[in-house]
Order: C-alpha cells, then sequence, then structure tokens
C-alpha cells in the first residue's frame, strides 16, 4: 500500500509503508505475524528518552519541539520491532489550547491552572481552529512521518471528550471525580454542553492529525471506566461515536482504534460505533472479548438490516506483566495469543499492552514481549 | 428470628432481632421492602462523626475506643431507617496487628510504617491470636450488638487478602500496584506465601467477628478488580473462596457476602463460592448480573452434580449519584430496582452503593437514597 491510501490526505509524496501488517490486521486480511506497538512507547522507561527530554527542558516543551519529539518517537523503534510508530504528545492538549493551562508537577500528575465548572467556564472556552493553537502537533505528525519513510504506519491519537472533561473539571487527575461527576448528577445538561464543544474539537483535531500524516487514529477513553453503565453509553460512548462517524466519514481508509479502559463489560456498546478495532484493558478475556463482538456484530446486522463489519481486537498484556522475568513475559504472550486467536480467525488482532507501559519497566523485557508477539506461530 | 441462629456464637443473650429484611432477602425469602445500608455509612458526610472523631483523635484511636466506635457505628441509624449496621473499624486492622506500623497522612490515606517485599519480611510477620491483638474490634462487635438492641442486624467484615497484600506490599494505596504486581510476575510463590498466611488471619478474624456478634460479614476485596482476569482466580478469587468456605463450614447459618471491586467482569468466577451474595460497583447492570448468576449456578448444578443456591446481589449505585437533587437520586433508585427485579424475583437483592460513601455528601442525600428503596413498591 501507499500514502495515497489517505484519499484526504494532501499529496505529500509520503514514502510508500513498508510494514502493513498492523493495517492489514485492523482490515481483517491475513498477516504473516501478529502485529504489535505498545502504548507510551516512547517514555521514561528508554535512557534515551530520559536525555532528549532533559535537553527539551519540561514535558510540553518536549511535545512542542518538531524535532526532539520526532527523535523521541522513533527512539523505541530504534530498539524493537514495532509494527507501528505512534506521536510523541498528550491526551490534554486540547485543554492546553483552550487556555487551561496544563502543567506537570513531579510525581504529580497533569494539572490545570483554570478548571471548568460552571456555565461561565465553558462559555469561556474557545471554538479551536486546530491548525492554529495546535499547530505544533500537526508538523510534529508530518515530519516524524516522513522520519519513518515508510518503516511502520503512525498513529495520531486524541483523549475521549469525558476523558479529558475529567481533567478539564478537576484540574487534574482523580480517583473518584467528585466535580465531572458532580456535575453529571446535578447538572448534566452543562457537563453535555462541555463535551459537544470537546467532541468538535477532537474531530477537527483528529481530521487534522490524518491530514497531516497519521495513518490511523486512537481514542484514549482513559476514564471511561469510571462510569456507571447507563452514564457511559450517554456521557462517554455517544460522543466517541460521533467522534468516529465523522472521521470515518471524512477518511474511510483510515483506521480508528476505540479504547475505553476498564470497559471489557461496556463491548456490546461499543461494538454499536464505525471503530475498526476496540481496545481492551488486561480484565478482559480476548476469546470472550471476540465472543461479545461476534454476538454483537449479529444483533447490530438483524436491527440495521444491513452486515455490519467484524471489530478488530487490541490488547491486552497488563502492563506489570513486563515487570516478571523473559519466561514469564513469554508465556503470558502465548497465553494471550492463544486467547486472542481461540474463536480461529488468525487475523483482526493487535497485540499490545492494556494500558502505558510504565516507566520502571527494563526496555529489555520490552523487547522480550515484542518478540514473543512476532514468534508466536499462527 | 433470634441470636440463636447464629449457632456457634456464644449465648450472651443479646436481643431478638426485630427487622430481619437483610437477611431474609440474603435467604432469597420474601419481604416486605427492599433492605438496604451504604458500605462507610458512619463516616465523615456526617458532622456527629467528624464532632465523635474530633474527640477520639486519630482514625485508629477511634477504632479501638469501645464506646466510640459504637457511638459512631450508630449515628447513621439515628439519621436513616439503615436496615443493617456495620461495625466501625478499617480493612487494615490486620496488617496494623502484624507489627507494619498504621498511620493515616490527611489527604493521603492510609500508610505504613515498613512494607514486606522479601522473604525475610513475610517470615517476620507474625501468626496472629486474633482475639489478643485484634481484641479492641470483637469488644466493639459485642458492643454494638448490645446497643443496637435488635434493631438491625450487625456486619463484620474484613479485606480480602490480595487486597491486604497490596497495602503491605506498597506501604500504602497505589495507583497500578507496582511492587505487587512486581512480586505477583516475578515471584508469584512469595506472593502466595504472603496471600496464604493472611487468608489463614481472615478466617480467624472474621470467626471471631461472628462469636463476637456479627450477624452477617463482608469481604471487601476493593481492588481485585486491578487483577488480570486469569489473575484475578489465582491470587484473589482463590483466597476469597477459602475463606467463605471455612467461615460457612463453621457458622453455615451467617451469610457471607463478597464484594470484588471491578469484579462485574467476573461473577461467573465468583459463583463458584459459598457465599450468599456477591456485590457489585456501580459499573455492571443488575440484571445483567442476574442472568450471568442464574448461568453460573445452572453451570455449576451440572458440573458438581449437586443444585447450587442462587446468589443475592448486593448494590450498585453510583455514590456520586448522591451529589445529585433528591428527584435524580429517586429516579435513579428506581432505574436500579427495576433493573435488580427485572427477572421477576422480587428478593435476594440487597440496596447498597457500588462502593463507599463519600466525605462530600449531604446527609440529607443519603436520607433520600434510603427511603426512595424503601418506598418502591416490589
Amino acid at each position: 500500500m501507499s500514502a495515497s491510501d489517505n484519499d484526504n490526505s494532501p499529496k505529500q509524496n509520503f514514502a510508500p509503508l513498508k510494514n502493513d501488517r498492523l493495517l492489514r490486521a485492523l482490515r481483517f486480511e491475513p498477516v504473516d505475524t501478529t502485529p504489535v506497538w505498545m502504548m507510551r512507547q516512547a517514555g521514561r522507561y528508554l535512557p534515551e528518552y530520559k536525555a532528549t527530554r532533559a535537553e527539551a527542558g519540561d514535558f510540553m516543551s518536549l511535545c512542542k519541539d518538531t524535532d526532539r519529539a520526532t527523535e523521541v518517537t522513533l527512539q523505541p523503534l530504534r530498539r524493537m520491532d514495532l509494527d507501528a510508530a505512534i506521536i510523541f504528545s498528550d491526551i490534554l492538549t486540547i485543554p492546553d489550547a483552550m487556555g487551561l493551562g496544563l502543567y506537570f508537577e513531579t510525581g504529580e500528575g497533569p494539572k490545570f491552572k483554570r478548571t471548568v465548572r460552571q456555565q461561565s467556564d465553558i462559555d469561556k472556552l474557545p471554538t479551536l481552529d486546530v491548525n492554529d493553537s495546535l499547530d505544533y502537533v500537526m508538523r510534529a505528525v508530518t515530519s516524524i512521518r516522513k522520519a519513518l519513510n515508510g518503516q511502520v504506519p503512525l498513529f495520531g491519537f486524541s483523549g475521549s471528550p469525558w476523558t479529558l472533561a475529567t481533567y478539564m473539571i478537576e484540574g487534574g487527575s482523580s480517583k473518584d471525580y467528585r466535580y465531572t461527576k458532580g456535575m453529571l448528577y446535578s447538572n448534566p445538561e452543562l457537563l453535555h454542553q462541555l463535551l459537544d464543544k470537546l467532541a468538535t474539537s477532537v474531530i477537527d483535531y483528529l481530521d487534522a492529525q490524518i491530514i497531516a500524516g497519521a495513518q490511523a487514529v486512537q481514542i484514549f477513553d482513559s476514564w471511561g471506566g469510571g462510569l456507571g453503565h447507563r452514564q457511559f453509553i450517554e456521557f462517554s460512548h455517544m460522543y466517541n461515536k460521533r467522534i468516529v462517524a465523522a472521521l470515518k466519514a471524512r477518511h474511510p481508509e483510515v483506521p480508528v482504534i476505540l479504547f475505553t479502559k476498564g470497559g471489557g463489560l461496556w463491548l456490546d456498546i461499543q461494538a454499536d460505533s464505525e471503530a475498526d478495532a476496540l481496545g481492551l484493558d488486561w480484565t478482559m478475556p480476548l476469546d470472550r472479548a471476540r465472543q461479545v463482538l461476534t454476538e454483537s456484530q449479529r444483533q447490530l446486522t438483524k436491527q440495521h438490516k444491513k452486515l455490519q463489519s467484524s471489530k478488530a481486537i487490541q490488547g491486552n498484556l497488563d502492563p506489570a506483566t513486563l515487570y516478571g522475568s523473559p519466561e514469564t513475559i513469554r508465556s503470558e504472550v502465548k497465553l494471550m495469543l492463544d486467547s486472542a486467536y481461540a474463536c480461529g480467525e488468525k487475523t483482526g488482532y493487535v497485540a499490545n499492552l492494556g494500558h502505558g507501559i510504565t516507566q520502571w519497566v527494563d526496555p529489555d523485557h520490552a523487547k522480550v514481549f515484542i518478540d514473543a508477539v512476532h514468534d508466536y506461530k499462527l
């Protein structure tokens, strides 16, 4: 395949793709081996990442530095036989661009200087021109795509509206989403206003990333799992579904992966979207996930009176597995792949961790994971 | 019913039970209305609790002060028509009694002065004589049971071995269980040694609470949901199952509720235990939970060639619902109860929150919840 497969992308003369294993798996086409990548694969477990980050200064300076963002994106690919790259950025770029003042306190995670808790806060949020206020992201996408030179496909990504809203309302990360759920249960219309604004920006943002060169995109619904089942549908899934539909209308050939951490119970709900694949954390066995998705496909086909396509699956090794010995990692990978392919179909699956790789992992252990996936006999 | 229903409890001449709605629901007997209580119902959302706590000094001093522990246990029952009391204590009393030095830093949650990370740490852990080192808990149980004077049944409780182990290994609460999962994946036998010791102590502890007067017990597997599905079975469920079996052998009439937060995906696994009821957080619809449990009962009956009893269900209102208006609380309660009874059986269900009530809830809103449950027409 070639870059022209992205119909709506400008003709930037990107190099032809050499390794299309991941895109083939997402389309349920035959693959020679299982494609694999890792969420947060450019990160603090790599000494070379820490060195580049130290040169750049703080985290957001690194994101905004096109050359260094390109460099750290490529670093894990030099060590490991990864089947995808993902642009080095943060899920909180949109609220930052909306003027909330993102900053990182050591050991405390992301924080915002300003929160969004009432009507006037929402009214003040600007409608983003992503190519203006988030132009550094698009520059990085194009730079990385060029630097990859067709080696593997490049992912763009965004946080989901619900996930972004939790950070914006709480002012940072949260255990129990006190203010966000307070708004949800006491003033749901206000929350919907915010989610609606965010969904519009996420669509524009991912659209712009695709036009800049992203060959697949993933939506991180990192905190969707904290919602009640009905609330998940109303306050997270409906917005994700709308985003995916808008992206598929503009870029039918670009795969979209939807990942709700803690969303294993709701695969049947998420199946009712145009996402090409659903991401899974480590709590759900892959054979069961496949069964749920097959049944959902059957039900949705009946309901819509039109054949619904299969959903590929991505995941789901517990990142903590990488703290184990190479033998443990290999045996856990084998169990995971046995489960992924239990239904007999030897495609439609992308191996990954069930969440981001942690800073305490030995890079050699990450490599054992990647190699074990590729060594598995389909 | 009377206290003699607890066959193995000493004849302490406790007053006969006036409200046995909760015990009847757990036995699938007819009930006049749905029993309801709240996890952490004696807590910081109540100004009278804060006053008593201030008198006692720190949290553990309050737990160890029989009169004040009795007082705070009864406080929510004066405000609300609750169908159960639960002894005021902490899930971390066992590791504290093992000498790890439990303390609470303001706004930071529980911490331990010493952690358990290697063989020598485990070897040093004493075999607890719970009636010696945890005698303050049994004194509180008996005192509360007497003070209740038969008003409602009294719950005893314990943390699950897995949940206790995470605190002991991390030295406090944790987002990703770095050291606990490190041990799980790199030295699982060591973790099993710790879990085995903890399971023995939990059995003795709950047994002693029942003998002291507890009329039901709940096992809080608060962090079970952080495990992978296979690891949940091996490192959490198997120990919970053993604890429940030992308790049911000693006290067949005392109901045991098993609550794994984030365990909705694993109800079929937990069904394979002698627990009378399974607790659920807010992520799993109750009608679906009932379907899973009915199917599990059928499968287990076939497998064991002996009729397996039905499991009651407890839960599952999102505690954040109580931030909403009285109208919202009532409509959410109605949806929950409609779902709980969707299969037609009007018992076998205990209403509760899906996790502890938070300190920011208006006590009047908690009362709206309790009343809405009772007002629901079965």
